[in-house]
């Protein structure tokens, strides 16, 4: 089992979007998805913590809390499985304060700015790490 | 036709595995694949700026010159298709001096610590958009 | 309609003070004024998305979250009406860590140290600019 | 009497707009507006001086020499009333180096981006604190 | 009454391990504890401003907010009693920025790297303080 | 054995007072202490060296050199045991240039703010530690 | 119409020089020349907003207020045609502080080091762009 | 001939105080005395450009210009004889933004915090050296 | 002989145009034309140190080495004429990291944004300073 | 009685001619003069600490511990009487690393670049206010 | 076999001095010399990688490319014996930007300073680790 | 007569052993070698002094006082002939906060990370500079 959280979306796709494709991409890896999205940093501290008995790796794209956010850092960091850390726009092109990011101190790997296929080739990579 | 540039190579995988990878996914997304390593920045610009009128798209790992070469960022922003920049390992775990990427303010994307998987990922993003 | 959110309270003004100031002062202005109040980010977040189809302008005192939240932040990068920053004693007079606002990188307007007056003045503002 | 100087005039409206504004608010306000413009720090400095005996408030735009003038703080430092600083445009929102304020270090309050209405209302909050 | 919050738990200790031991210290030194532990910043900043009626002194593991929640520094900075910083492991041995603590500028004092016993130490502390 | 090395005193405590606290301590405690006090950088440093030999721990007050004594640094890097640095008052509250710590890239733990109480804490932690 | 300004000079050459220069120059070009020099920095603002409606173009040596002036810098931001800086030595080989040029933000093309000669050129490159 | 120029005045001492120790001193000194005040960067440019052919030696008190003129210091920089820096009270006490003191760069020697007698210590030292 | 390197052409111009401007000016002042472009650092250090014996002056472009080559400053530094830098559009206009110019370090002059013609203005001022 | 510390001498003057300086006017203020001069920082601090009952004022030479010595700040700043930093030439025309003085954060004055002299000025201004 | 690259030459020595004693050097300590210097990064890494089948041991003068060529860090990265890094002159003692060394980040050892003879040091010392 | 002082020890090699191999070094070299070791930075400083009439170069090892001690120094620029500085490990391989060498600023030539052999190299170097 993979989480799936919080997505930013841009353009025409919508959270849906997102979502089917997770779980179409799970599917085809052999992989169950635990798909969520949450405004609440508490909500996601909660989600990562119980994903340590429940998940096998996480995919995260902390949207608003990239920059700001040791508090997500450190329920990461007491997760043992993989973590993969999506940006569907690239932030390297955004703001400077955005660059910093406190989640890749705790992430496997990241990929931004491939639209919303990076949930899927996240997800794939995943399932390769923990398959 | 795609470009892919100057893997740097980690653990057991070897060059010609990432070769392989390229063109077998290149095949599998209907784009041709011109593979090239070099340690000459000059070569490396040469080959971009000859992209221009040769190449759809451009998947680059910058290897060592990602943190101190203006001169191949300077021939990236020339050229007008899509830029995806893979490096096999995340740079965001390693040297504080590591973390600028040059590349990054040319590229459209950016793909971090997939191993080889990156450059497949990225060259079926490459189709996608210059599909 | 417009809305004002969670203001800091110095002095002998109470809370209570700030609504009734901005209700009446919407009354003259003839806009509908929504206030609210709370010390959860995620919070405010789910009150600045709802705006977007709800409000025709922002007024917001971001209190403790004026130099952390690119949460917020974001939320008011996607409201399109005018939005303005209310604080009620000068940001610019205190600590050095509270000078930056990541709220103002959103507003069209702000106002430091007019005291609660600073409301009434940016609700009439606010009338101007969606009126 | 309230001293305002120095507008710096964007859009549509003419420094004769701002002063004939100024005014109307003052004779609602039923204080006396002594309105000045100076390219001159020097002239400025010695205007601020002179408020000392005549002037209970200043109103003061210090358009470019808001981050460059400590001549101008200094002055405004040995003036004991309220201090209002007015930009008919956000700093906030311009170059860098145009966001610390020298001004702001002697201010009571300050006002951005209200357009020449923060005039206005700065007229309004100075009549109040030395009514 | 002495507030206990929020705890982070390294090596074998628990949770319950840190409620029994500043239980016992706190009948120990003749003063009510009342333990709460949260994920939710806005949750902890409403238990402080509460704590401004009901509580003497206020003990504080600030974990992952330490060095990121100004909207916490600004609930404490309203409280009069003394207010001490506990951490079980040293942040000064830790990543650069965590060396940051927003809750030390309204802290009282501060103890790093004791284990568990920081808890008992600064409920001792706190009795002084309050007797 | 534990070494108590150069107390700062504030207030109305005296020098005797804490070397009497830390005597009564160690002897609850069942360690021996050794107290000292100097100026001489020098000192500090052979005792600190002498004590790899002969002492179980180490409690340090660094007092004017904390922020500037790489030596007196070095000297405890080369000692085995645990070493807790002790503030009377919270530098953390002190001028900026008082918040580096040489001392405590050496420290096992550190205790700031608690008065002279501080000293008996620690020789307790010690005690725990080397029992 | 183009205007020369406040000009520093250097070695054996007198400012009388530097004007000669220029009006052989402009002669040559086919442009007239507008010289003039000042220590006040409001002179010099006045001559720019006065240039907007007599000069096609500026040429302006900022001397002492290159890095200082902020309020030269918003004059010169009023003016619709191209500007030149020149220095007269390379403000690239002195004190670090010298090296901001407010001037720069507005300015179409620099020129340092080329000693009087800096003027002729720029004065031809103007005619070029005012022609 | 020494020139003294723009003395701030603290405390009771006046302007006319300052002038009149001055006189005093340079009388004692066997020196002549040009006493000048201006708020006027160019004016006091002005001064110190005549000061070149008409002064021995240079005593300035740059206030308000201290830390933002440029201008000012490249005046002083064309002066060959000795220049010493004034300051009633002590700017290391001061603002951290006026430490820095251009004219400092220019300066012979530098006084500070010897309240009005500071001009009659640089007279003397002025007379010494161009004695 | 005066040697041009290495020219990044912009709008319409091309290295042609860039070369046949350089060889005019050249005959009109008299002086030989040597005219290289090259993408490799090592080739252009190898034509500057070649250049001591068989130069007088050098015009060098260097375009995307500027800020990052200090093995060219280097070989320039071994140079004894005199060295212009020309850049087609102003550095001090794009981004923060290309305002470091290495090469200026061994420059005696620099012309940035005059287009084409800055190569033109550079070659008549080394005829003067190598004539 | 004043205490006069740890001179550098410079050029030709000689320790000996310092404090036959000194001494003279010493007498001549009618203020008996105690002068020391060590390498020994602790020695400094024990004097300061012991000038706190038998001196008046304090007047000191930090040479090489301007910069470093926060333990001799400390113990300035726990003596009440006037302090005056003496520097016999300009700190600030040294290098960078030489502007900060921990000294000056306790001094009452500073005094630079006067050569022997200064001293003799710093005794009359400590006699002045001890007086 | 040891490899030696790269010298810079400075004075009367001539690069055939510096092969001369590197091989007088290799004889006496019984080692093998490969001495080689390029202007060129690539052929540099191209030879570093080749020294790992072929050598034992590296010296090498990065000259031009110490502080910037992260490139030849990553070459040397993977080489397994000792690497000496050679300065002639001491880089601690001319511009700022050359403190920076890459290189150093994967040396064993530095030496600077030490004119030539600098070499014959490090290739006794090489002798010495791989003997 | 050459000066060795204060070396560190690492590893199996004791300071006797360092003391054994600077005099036999010594006496290959023909120079008479005063070897001394001191934890007090006033007992150095007082050695360097006196070294100024008895030794004809100086060896250091300034181990925890490399990056603090000005006072030292001080000390060494005031001596006339060689200064080698000697690190058994490379510094540059150590915490960020040792990079900087004060000692540096006044050394003629650095070896570090050769272990206890860097101090026959140093003595080597200096009986050739002072031969």
């Amino acid at each position: 089992m993979l989480g799936v959280r919080q997505p930013e979306v841009y353009g025409h796709d919508t959270l849906d979007d997102v979502e089917r494709l997770c779980r179409a991409t799970g599917e085809e890896c052999g992989v169950e998805i635990d798909f969520r999205q949450s405004d609440s940093e508490a909500e996601i501290m909660g989600w990562i913590k119980a994903a340590r008995t429940s998940a096998a790796g996480i995919l995260i794209n902390p949207a608003g809390f990239t920059s700001t956010s040791i508090a997500i850092l450190d329920s990461l960091l007491m997760f043992d499985g993989p973590i993969i850390e999506v940006h569907i726009s690239p932030l390297f092109r955004r703001d400077e304060f955005r660059h910093l990011s406190y989640v890749s101190k705790a992430a496997t790997a990241k990929i931004e700015g491939f639209g919303i296929r990076g949930y899927a080739f996240a997800i794939n990579r995943l399932a390769d790490l923990v398959g």
